[in-house]
Formats: C-alpha cells, structure tokens, sequence
C-alpha cells in the first residue's frame, strides 16, 4: 500500500510545486506531488522552454536571410513549421520527463489528479482530496500543504480565446500553420516574444499595447530601443491603443484599434491575446478557511505562508512577478522554513526578469523612473552596444546596458538591459545586488575581453564618468 | 608647435597603451601615445577581435551543416572565404579607427613611429625617442613613462612562421584560402581558437599538444571534454605529443609526431604554430637601465613599477597571463597610482580567461588541483549542461560547469565552465570573487529561467548536496 501521509504535500507540479519537493526530499521530509495534468507545469509544457525552442529557429530563420553578411550563401531556404513546432514539444516532453525522473530519483510520490483542500482530521493532519475523471477520490494527509497551482492567461471579455481565430499562449505555441496576418494585443514578456517568434518567421505582425509604451515594466529607454527594433524588423507597433469588439469571419478576424482617438480597422488570421495572468485559486477548497485572495492571487506573508495555518502558497498562485525563478526560489525558501531553517524573505528588487524577443532584454531591479520616485539621488551609466567590439565581431550591434546607483551610497539599484545574449548576462548583476556591491567593486571587477559582457563594466564606469570606450 | 612634454607618455597603443591613455586624460593628466604600427595593437587587429569575427563564421558554417535538426532546409550552402575574411578585417579595421577617434575626442596626440627610453634630461624629464622610416627622429619628455609594447608569437626554432607553409596566429588570420589539411602545435587559447575554426569550416584538422591534455591551463575535466567535443568534430587531437622537424615540400608540409614513443609522419597543407608568447623587450632602450628582464617580460611590482623610477610596464610585456583585460585593468590602476589613486594590486585569480572554440571555455581562479596544492579542503559542484532547459531548446546540450569552494569559509575559489555562451557568463562568478561571495550568498542569488546561467546556479548548490536538477 501506497504512502499516502506526509510531512509536505504539494499541490501542483510546476517550477514551484516540483522543486519544494526535490528540496523537501533532500531535507529528509516526507513529501508527496499532486498534480492533474503534466509535470513542469506551464513553464515547461506551456511557456518558458518551448517559447525558447521556438526563439532558437525564429533565429535561425533571421540568420539564413541575413547569410550574406557574413561571406555564406544558400538556396531554397525554408522551413517545415510543423517540424519546428514538433522540435519544442519534444524538448518540453523531454524535460517534463526529467522532472518525472528527478521525483522518482528523490522517491517523491506523485499523484495523477486535482488537488484540494479538504479540512483538518481529527489527528490534526490537514487532508487533501486528489479526484480524477474516472477514478475513486482519494484523501492524502499532511502536517503542511504547498499550494502552487499556478496561474493561467488571462481572459478579457470579447477577447477570450476561442482555439481557432483568437489564440492565447496555448494555442499561439503548437499552431498548424504559420499565419500570414497576426495581431498581438499585449506587450509584456508573452505578447513581445511571440510578435517576435512570428515575426522573424515571416508573419506580417501588429503589436498593441494599452500603454504609452511597450514593455511597460521595463525601464522606458529599454522600451524605446526595443519599440525601434522591433519597428526595423517590420512590426507594426501601436501603443495607447484601445481594442474594441472583434469581429470574426469565417478564416479572419478584424479588430478595431483606436489610437489618439481615431480608429482603424485591422484584419488578420489569428489574434494573440496576451493581457496578463490570473491565478488558478478555484476548487483548490479555498473557501470556508482563512486564505485571503486578493485578484486571483493567494494573499501570503513573507515566508510564503498563508491565513490558514500549515497552509503556504507559492509561485505565479501568489502573485507577481510571474516567472518561474521566482516560484522555485519561494519552493526552496518555503519548504527550509518549514525545516526549521533560517530564511531570509525575497526582494523583489533582486529577481532578474527576462523577455526572449530580438534583440533580447533583461534586468533586475529598479528603472530609473522608480528609483526617482523612491526618492533616491542617482547616478545612471549608459553603453551603447554598437561600441562593443565582441557586438561588432557578432553582427549584433543594436542595444544598450543602463545602470542605476544609488549616489549617495553607490549601491547598484538597478540594471536594464537589451541586446544579444543580455538574458545570460544578467545575473552577473543580480550577484551584485545580491552581494551588494557598490560601484567600486564592480568598477574593479576584470570582465574578459573580447565579450558583450564588457558592456557592464563600461555601463558602471560610465555612471561615475569614467567609460572608456565611448 | 604641437605638445612634445607631457606628464605620461605610454609606448604602445594596443588595449593597455590606449586605455593608459584614455584614463591619463580622464584624469587630467596631459598625455601622449607613441604606436608604431595600429591603434588597438595585436589584440584589435591580430587577435581577440578579429578571431571573433571568423568565430562567427565557424558557428554560423556549423549551424548550416545542422539545419535539419531544427526543421529548415537549404541547398546549394557555401561561403565565400575572402569575404569572410574580408568582414573580419574589416570589423577590426572598423575597432582600430575607433580607438583613434577615442583619443581624439580625448585630445592624446599619437606620434607615429617606434618610442624607445632616451635616459634622463637636464630637467628631470624621462626622454622618448621616437623614430620612422623615411621621418627625422623626434625626442619627447614625460615625468612617467609607461611601457606597453605587448608580445608576439614564440617563434620555436624550426617552427618559424615562414608566411607561406608554417603560419603564426598572423597568417593564419588572413589566408588566400581555407586549406585542405591543417596541423596546429600548441593548445592553449590561440591554438585551440584556430584548430576550433578551421575545422568548423571544413579543413582537416590535427591539434598537437606537448603537454599531457589539451588547453594545460584549464581545469583537468574541462580539458577533458573539450578534447571529447573536439573529437566528435572530427578534431584528430595528440597529445603528450613531440614535434620533429618539419619537412616542407612545394605546396604541403611533413611533420613528425612523436606520442608514446612511436613516431608518426603527418603530411598537411599548412602548419600553425602557437607555442606562446614573449614579449616585446627588444630596442626600447631597456639597455643600461635599471629595469630587469626575466624571460622576455619586465619585471614589475604590484603596481606596474619597473626598477627605473618613472618607468612602467603593463599588459603582456609585463608578463602573464597575457590578456588584454588584464592589460587595460594595470592601465587603469598604473595611471591611478600615478595620479595619486589608492589602488589595488591585482589579484590573477580574479581574472578570467575565455577561448572562443566550440564549445566555448571560460574560467576564474583556482583549478580544482591548484586549490588542493594551495591547501585548501574543497567543496567541488558540478552541473552537466545537458540538464539544463535552455541549453537543450537552444540545441546545445555539450558542457559543464563546475565550482571550486573553501570548504571552511565557503569561498568561491574557482569556477570553470565549458558550453555555449559561458564566455559571456563568467562575469558572473568574477563579480562574486571580487565582492568576496560565499556559497550562502551565491545560493541565495536569483538566476533567470530558462537560461544556461542556470547552470551556474545549480554547481553551487551541488557543491552543498542541493543542486535540484541533476
């Protein structure tokens, strides 16, 4: 027979859910999974990793079109769409099945179905009712429960997504065909990528966003840099621009966009929806505790911890920012306290965000707009890519690194980033932030030469009037 | 009448002379450049940058060969090698007039020509002679003299490049054509750097290395899966290997290799020989001064000071490693001292190295063998890159990364990296180093998902039995 009482059990098994049971696992507590439909969660079946598989080829396919540039020269380029797509849900299968393994591996029980809460015994033990279609339910028990079931997209009235004309991520990820016209109404991390992915591949696109800018957490010359780029590559971009009521024809779909009071009418095959997340805080037996919900979102304190004793929440279920390091960073946090272990809460200020269109952006902490208003005296460093030598040798001269000190203290508050390859350089300042570093050790700091990372020195070095290169 | 005293006069204008320079006048020092051939140096013009450049061409080659994988196709693919070259030398080209506008814009005068130490004049001044073929010779004055003459390649007896058969890192930046079968001798940076690109544009390759592995200075495991990848290029790589004396027919070349006591006669198109570096010491006037040589490079002290006062020496004529981040950091530091600056002496194991080859290499501090001799007891965490979700969506599962800690302060001492990206990750761990991270504090750290920096996360925990993905 079956474990079926635990130290820990976790509903859900995204980022967040999976990793608080590796880390319970390797403190020794009893821990199980619960979860209805595929390990890893959106992030790997839905979101991060296949969106990267898909970025890889909306590369490639810039590349092959840009060959001569580089002295190569080539035939008949094309592509197989359905290959390109069926390449990114294998890598998604593959880690999703990864994940499978490293529970195993950690003897960590999963349990195929819907988690929820369902009181306390009179053993003091909180009890978890698991149904699945066609299955008896069953009841788990276990001093903490771990709620970490994520978040969905959002669905605007009239613009919900209806799989054929209107997509959100799900469909907008595994399409039949490349649409020749697409709309994308949204311009945060998802919107952008995909206006971005299909872009590169050839689609005629139209990127809408209600605010003043794109990217709108971004700091506003990112955005700017970005807007530009984005406009060079062929998309369309509107901003403070109103959606009013689709209206959808038998194989398109035309969508009335208002901008400075005036309306146009765009037509186009497919409509990606990506206004935002809401969190699956349904029939996860919520209601009838002391769980606060707050927009969708499971209100906690810093250490996870929820109205309900024994009860946490973690992850995109608990609220921004929506992104996968973030929920494995509460999982681990979460499950050491619960260990008995010292934590220290998590500054929002210290997680790097990332957006994987072309050219790339990255950042951590402040902009300079918040910084001002959090009242802060400021010292701002900028580089332009285009003074990088190693951006030069790459053929990727568009972008900047921006930095934000503090002048009084010389702390680093904050670091914007857009150009190739900044998603994998970022965490050299979220070190910095973390470590907190003052200008001077980053301004001693020896970057290797020839790199794009030079760029975040010269960014430093330029904050206290001394960049070299420009 | 232009300037002819100044307050720092700086005897090369490669990455140490014209950052010297640049830094001197930031600082309000009055400042002259004497450059006998290119601004930028080896490094611009014969080295880092320009080998990035055909570094692209070698990737880009490569991804053409793969298309199939991420569902393109192709016919016809080729590559004009002129023009590829043509862009490289055009990208340093590009560099070198921009370091002449950088010190224009600064107002440093650059006298053409060979600078050479003059002795002492009446006044105090230290004298520069400079001369020209085809000009009158011309003396200047300065208070400081800092030399930054750089290096070259070692010429081996026998293994003189002849520019027709046996190529230095020079020749082999500019050939008519890609020839059919290469021997490389020497495996450290350049050597790998050129046997990495000819063979990813299609020449057969032999790589020869005296010493027991391949790339001597990396960690041991990291050399051991270069020489793996290589392999699997098709790479034929000896080492252990002793190289005889070379028989040069009209168009090809004989090389005896002798491993393991057998001797093999290998029969190639072209030889490159990188078997290091000495540096620049001949005529500039170090005769009958103070300042002392030791194996081709002047010696210095902490803070760049020769034995004759006034006099410097910085980047790789001051010896290893000969790097040009290193040179441009003495720069800074020996302008600042001269300014009257506190500064800090270098410490070599805060300085990271990087070999652009496929996959790329990139490493600080200690090797896990250099720690044990230095005593330390170690924590040592390793990650395989294949675990991590960027690296597979992005179709490059090689590599590995690998941390080095004191195990009883929780020191980084070390991290070595192999795989796609990590020349541009390291800054990561440098910037750890240099704010003194402890592995608390690196664990701590919030890297961004999906991203192969990941991986650098990951071989921290690992070192302290919590690595959650492998």
């Amino acid at each position: 027979m079956s474990q079926t009482d635990f130290d820990i059990l976790v509903i859900g098994g995204g980022p967040g859910g999976y990793v608080a049971a590796l880390r319970a696992a390797q403190l020794k507590l009893s821990v199980g999974v619960v979860e209805a439909t595929h390990l890893g969660g959106i992030c790997l079946n839905w979101g991060c990793i296949p969106t990267k598989a898909l970025l890889r080829a909306s590369e490639i396919n810039h590349l092959l079109h840009d060959l001569d540039t580089y002295g190569f020269k080539a035939e008949q380029v094309s592509f197989d769409f359905k290959k390109i797509i069926a390449r990114s849900r294998a890598v998604s299968k593959q880690l999703s099945s990864g994940v499978s393994h490293l529970l195993k591996k950690a003897k960590v029980p999963v349990f195929e179905g819907f988690g929820k809460l369902d009181g306390v015994g009179p053993n003091g033990r909180r009890k978890v009712l698991v149904t699945k279609d066609g299955a008896a339910p069953v009841t788990l028990t276990a001093k903490h429960v771990i709620l970490a079931t994520g978040a969905r997209a959002r669905a605007l009235p009239g613009l919900e997504a209806d799989g054929k004309l209107v997509w959100s991520y799900r469909e907008a990820l595994v399409p039949e065909e490349l649409p020749k016209r697409l709309l994308v109404i949204g311009s945060g991390a998802i919107g952008t990528e995909f206006a971005s992915f299909y872009r590169n591949m050839g689609s005629a696109v139209t990127l809408v966003e209600v605010a003043p800018r794109i990217l709108p957490v971004e700091d506003e010359e990112i955005s700017a840099i970005a807007h530009k780029e984005f406009e060079k590559q062929g998309i369309r971009v509107l901003t403070g621009a109103k959606v009013g009521a689709l209206r959808k024809g038998a194989d398109s779909v035309t969508v009335p966009v208002e901008t400075n009071g005036k309306t146009e009418e765009i037509t186009v095959d497919k409509v990606i929806s990506a206004v935002g997340i809401v969190g699956n805080v349904e029939n996860i037996g919520l209601e009838g505790t002391k769980i606060k919900v707050d927009r969708t979102h499971v209100v906690t304190d810093a250490q996870c911890r929820t109205g309900e004793p024994g009860v946490y929440a973690i992850g995109d279920l608990a609220g921004a920012p929506w992104l996968a390091h973030k929920a494995s960073h509460e999982a681990v946090m979460c499950v050491e306290a619960i260990a008995g272990k010292d934590v220290h809460p998590i500054d929002v200020t210290k997680i790097p965000g990332c957006t994987y269109c072309r050219p790339q952006i990255a950042s951590v902490g402040y902009t300079e707009a918040r910084a001002k208003e959090a009242g802060y005296t400021l010292r701002v460093g900028k580089f332009p890519l285009m003074a990088n030598g190693k951006a030069l040798a790459m053929g990727e001269p568009a972008g900047l690194v921006k930095t934000v000190f503090d002048a009084k203290t010389g702390e680093l508050l904050g670091a914007h980033m857009i150009g190739a390859e900044v998603t994998e350089m970022v965490q050299g300042y979220v070190i910095a932030r973390t470590g907190e570093l003052t200008e001077a050790e980053l301004a001693e700091t020896i970057f290797p030469h020839p790199t794009i990372s030079e760029s975040m020195h010269e960014a430093v070095l330029a904050a206290y009037g001394g960049a070299l290169h420009f």
